[in-house]
């Protein structure tokens, strides 16, 4: 579909100089032509042989409207007339129209009589556009009508959305079906409901000033679309954009940081209980190996270490700059620490934006940008990395290295996320502070973690985007490689918003942050618990190869539980091939239940764990296992979780590696019973049957948005 | 509202001797006067005066259709006219269609013309009634149209349905805010819509041999409603109800089982890992201080203990005996217990219907019904009560006394309930097993439970309800003194019920069990460990006294995540009056967050955690708090468990009663600091801000539900 941005331009350029900041009717027309947007076909005749001309070239039915500046109500002022369908009635509809306008207003000045397609029966659908702060330009789908309004059943992409993203959106409603055609009506056309909807998206991304766009409604047959009303509305000024280095840029300071050969403590103390004294601690007792300098004017020596006036004093290069300093001396050390060309200031001090400092963080940020210093921070616990054994935090060390990277932009969160995995014994890579997010944010960690080879798994616990737009960008390539697990607090519909338009209305926060996500390859977290699961589980399971679970399990009572939480999950219970089926039935007791899940019954000795185990462990066209396991004295859970470490262990020795996870009901053994299958690859968990398949699910949403599936 | 039930009897049987399964349109519409069902007024015309005539009682404009048992299609045979506004029209019209009828086919045998009341625009609605296998009658209401065939939006009560019943359906509909009218639209009548659902229930309340009912669509104005298409299925046979003894009856043996003063146990054994020496150890050793009498033709003494041939052989009475004996065996030894005189058998072994023994259940049933004994199980583990010190199952024993209740279906579960117990160490009153619940089930549990003073909530883990409508009448009445919880396992929609209404095949099983439950006043749990946590929870948590709740955190991160997980729950922060505001901000740093909830900010010692939440405690306005703390160094977790535990035991002896949870967020230590403060009544969990707020959540909808609120 070509553009015509030209024209666009013009339309926009001329509503500007007349300083509107809607578009005229005509104006909308124009531009929805110059990008490919159906619209009715329509003219502006004058005279009454002038309306038949129009009309057979619009082709029949059509509708007639009065044209005139001073007649508002045209339905009142006899002025519309619907569904003629010859020359000879348009001619007749002209003349009736004007005589009747006269009637209403005998002084009105008439443009003439609008001769427009008129459009046969068809489902009324919305398209929109909105300027998101966080996320810029998004496209918006929605059924038309009063349900719609109120069960605000509308779907939101990035604009410009692809062809896959606007077929998505398609699909993605809850009432798609509807748009398939139900009881008997035809099925609309969605190819030029895609084009439509990826037309609309192009305009809005390739014209900024377009603040808001409404096509409401947008009429779809099974033959083609048309947008009868549309409303465009331009932006008063273009905002800021937040300043974005290259990735190149990003991924050099990021290493530095995240890896320093050598980090600086501004404020290092000698004193018990400062700040700068925990933070000395924790760098040198964590067993970092790079240099550490602490600075401090007043100490020559602290903890046995050399002390330095300044940055500047110290003969090396150094990567990073923990400030432990009052926020109002942060300025003026920052300037030192660009200036000895440090690449990262981990900014714990408190004090600016978050109490209202906002001058005081908009100073700091100046002169680190002014240096090229990236700022983590400020108002932060720190960060850890634990394969450099680096804990620069004032918080507790932590070092049970893994492949989960955290990140919280709340120190809270970032205190849950310690005592977890201390409690979990969760291997982390990372576990960073973004607090108030002045610089270094969520885009910037991705794309260090995309490449870093310790990370497998990124989960972030997130307020607010400082910019959607960005962390988009970067989330949908670094997802395609990692699961990246997003905690969105705030739920919230942003009421107050300020929209003049119906999409923008439809715009609630929450949805289009789930929309953007899911776009974005993104597994969102519901609860700060599952962001926590899904870190510590998702590195440990294999990515699955296909969609075909199996539920093999003890307990009857748990495979209904677990089939509940593949339903929740969206996971997809294999259908039992009749010669799998035989297979298990050889294993299992006669009344046994058959089909999926696999009851193998409560009574039953290890060997029927084991060989069921087995059975769906190497039959290629299972993909995935879940067990669900029952507490007996026959098989106690030690001896469960022992025959299937050496079922998978045996497995993986011939190459199967399946994502299995685990059930485990019974008595409080089977708590032992679940740490060591979790520590031998089967992430499993005691008295929950959700838990396991909510990790589960995680992973399948992964690889399907990574196109693995 | 009037029932003229003769009327309906007539019609239902005029059609049963004819042989009909369906009932006419001219009987639906008779059955339909007969219950105050509105219906558009009509009459048969078989002349054009006599059509005239109708139309002028009736009230203009009216439709025409043709009535011919020879014409199907009336419509393609020129036999549908509308909106006729005058006599003149109206016989005008009667001749034109009996004429185009002729046409149509010349030797149509016309029963004459009807003439029909033509209703305004309107908005549809469907309402509807169905016969569901475990709760019987139910009526149905939703929005009509294709949306909502789509959106599956209907909601379901027991019939017959009560005014509020009624009134709560039109507003429990997702889309509810459409009947309130929007975009200018007038709202629907409610009182007149509310009648016609409670007519419709009592209809199919009264004559159960109504199988399936159809008012679809119902058009609903501001005015009045009407039932345009009225569809009447009739049932083939009734099905044979499950014996129910009165609630005195079941309370009298109930009381009898779970607090027995004696046991007998039927196969009792001497020997190591035998289920009848299992069940005997668990009693001797489980500390149960009534008579324990082991039955066993073979031994002389057991476990030190004389050992009877028969419970016939015994002198004194005997409220239980537990069966330890095979299946093929049960069916004598339970002839035995009934001329005893015993009150319940407590059915452990397996082999009955769960394997397909289908029969032998039957028959051992009937043993049971005969001698008036009650039956739990069979194939169950047993169960606990605890404040008997009463370990009547194979199991390990459990003796932490408590005030929950728990029952599960399955043996998984019950054992899930036994660990979980112990690791969380949970007082329970009881944990039942009720297996294949040839007897015994959750309605008669509720009827002890309810009088029981050792239990304060009920927890049920229930995967189908024998008598669905035995259940929810209990349990209507039992919770509104107690909490009820169910989790009700296998929400898949039961896809191949036979439906032959539209009503009826919206009926998927888990919408019905969902609204069924909630007009019971039982608390759902979505997962295993949500019941848990319920059982666990609630009977600590006093009950709120209004819907004012604060949240005091120290963690703003926490804040946001706590208000989401208050959102998620249909709980309502506070609107905090000023005076109180301004009260809370003379504790809190002055940039501390203003409002709800109250942020006291990261670095605070814990005078201000002290003051704050004695402020939330003694302000009367404020009706329960939810706790987010923040592991910090000044103010470390014991600290904060121990003055949190003073604040609200100085409240508790001023009288002050208030639920408070508590979410911590922090390292290891906030583990030990949960477990401190559950201990005093303050239900707190780690590194989760959701299940805090999902327990007070679930004291909420239980004191809603029983009116407290």
């Amino acid at each position: 579909m070509s553009h015509d941005r030209a024209a666009v331009k013009a339309v926009l350029e001329g509503a500007r100089a007349a300083g509107r900041a809607s578009l005229t009717s005509t104006e909308s027309k124009q531009i929805c032509d110059a990008y490919g947007i159906p619209v009715p076909r329509e003219g502006l005749a004058t005279s009454s042989a002038e309306a038949a001309t129009l009309a057979a070239d619009i082709g029949y039915p059509v509708v007639l409207k009065i044209v005139s500046k001073d007649i508002l109500h045209k339905t009142e002022a006899g002025g519309v007339l619907t569904g003629l369908g010859t020359a000879d009635e348009v001619a007749r509809g002209y003349e009736a129209i004007v005589k009747s306008a006269r009637a209403y207003k005998a002084d009105a000045d008439i443009a003439g009589v609008q001769v427009q397609q008129m459009l046969p029966a068809a489902q009324e659908v919305i398209v929109g556009a909105v300027t998101d702060p966080s996320f810029g330009k998004l496209v918006a789908f929605g059924l038309g009508g009063v349900l719609v309004e109120v069960l605000k059943d509308v779907t939101f992409r990035l604009a410009p959305a692809s062809r896959d993203d606007a077929l998505s959106m398609i699909d993605g409603i809850q009432a798609a079906e509807v748009l398939k055609g139900v009881r008997g009506a035809d099925p609309v056309n969605r190819d030029a409901l895609a084009s439509l909807i990826e037309n609309v998206s192009a305009l809005t991304a390739d014209f900024p000033e377009i603040h808001e766009l409404d096509l409401n409604p947008v009429l779809a047959t099974k033959d083609a679309v048309a947008a009868v009303d549309v409303r465009i509305l331009l932006a008063q000024e273009l905002p800021e954009p937040r300043p974005r280095p290259s990735q190149e840029e990003i991924l050099k300071s990021m290493v530095r940081i995240m890896r320093p050969k050598s980090v600086a403590v501004i404020g290092a103390s000698g004193e018990d209980g400062k700040i700068g004294n925990s933070v000395m601690k924790n760098l040198i007792n964590g067993g970092y190996q790079g240099e550490i300098y602490p600075i401090n004017p007043k100490a020559d020596d602290i903890l046995g270490r050399k002390c330095y006036k300044s940055v500047k004093d110290v003969d090396g290069p150094i990567d990073i700059a923990v400030f432990a300093i009052p926020a109002k001396f942060v300025a003026g050390a920052l300037a030192e620490i660009g200036e000895k060309g440090i690449a990262g200031a981990v900014m714990i001090p408190s004090g600016f934006a978050e109490v209202g400092e906002t001058e005081l963080q908009q100073q700091m940020i100046g002169v680190a940008r002014k240096h090229n210093v990236r700022v983590m921070g400020p108002n932060i616990y720190g960060f850890y990395y634990t394969h450099e054994n680096l804990c620069a935090t004032f918080c507790t060390p932590y070092d049970v290295k893994g492949q989960a990277a955290l990140s919280s932009q709340s120190g809270g969160v970032g205190m849950a996320i310690i005592g977890f995995s201390r409690s979990a014994k969760m291997g982390v890579s990372a576990i960073v502070g973004l607090g108030n997010k002045s610089d270094i944010d969520e885009d910037d960690l991705l794309t260090f973690f995309e490449q870093d080879n310790n990370t497998q798994v990124i989960a972030m616990h997130v307020e607010d985007l400082k910019d959607g737009r960005a962390f988009a960008e970067v989330a949908q390539r670094v997802s395609k490689q990692k699961p990246v697990v997003v905690l969105k607090a705030g739920r919230t519909a942003l009421g107050a918003r300020a929209a003049a338009s119906h999409t923008g209305a439809l715009a609630g926060n929450d949805k289009v942050y789930d929309d953007v996500l899911r776009q974005s390859g993104v597994i969102r977290a519901r609860t700060l618990n599952d962001m926590l699961q899904f870190a510590r589980g998702l590195p440990i399971l294999p990515t699955p190869k296909g969609e075909n679970i199996i539920i093999i399990t003890g307990a009857g009572g748990s495979g209904v539980l677990l089939s509940d939480a593949c339903i929740d999950n969206d996971l997809r219970l294999m259908r039992m091939p009749d010669d799998l089926d035989a297979a298990f039935r050889k294993f299992i007791p006669p009344f046994g239940a058959a089909g999926n899940p696999v009851d193998i019954t409560g009574g039953e000795p290890p060997t029927t764990y084991r060989n069921t185990i087995k059975l769906g462990l190497e039959d290629e066209r299972v993909h995935a296992l879940i067990l669900g396991y029952w507490h007996t004295i026959i098989t106690p859970p030690m001896v469960f979780a022992k025959l299937a470490s050496e079922v998978v262990e045996e497995g993986r020795a011939k190459g199967i590696n399946k994502p299995i996870v685990a059930s485990l009901v019974g008595d409080v053994e089977v708590e032992e019973a679940s740490e060591y299958l979790y520590d031998r690859g089967i992430p499993s968990y005691p008295y929950t049957t959700q838990l396991p398949v909510n990790v589960l699910g995680a992973k399948y949403r992964w690889a399907r948005g990574a196109g693995l599936l």
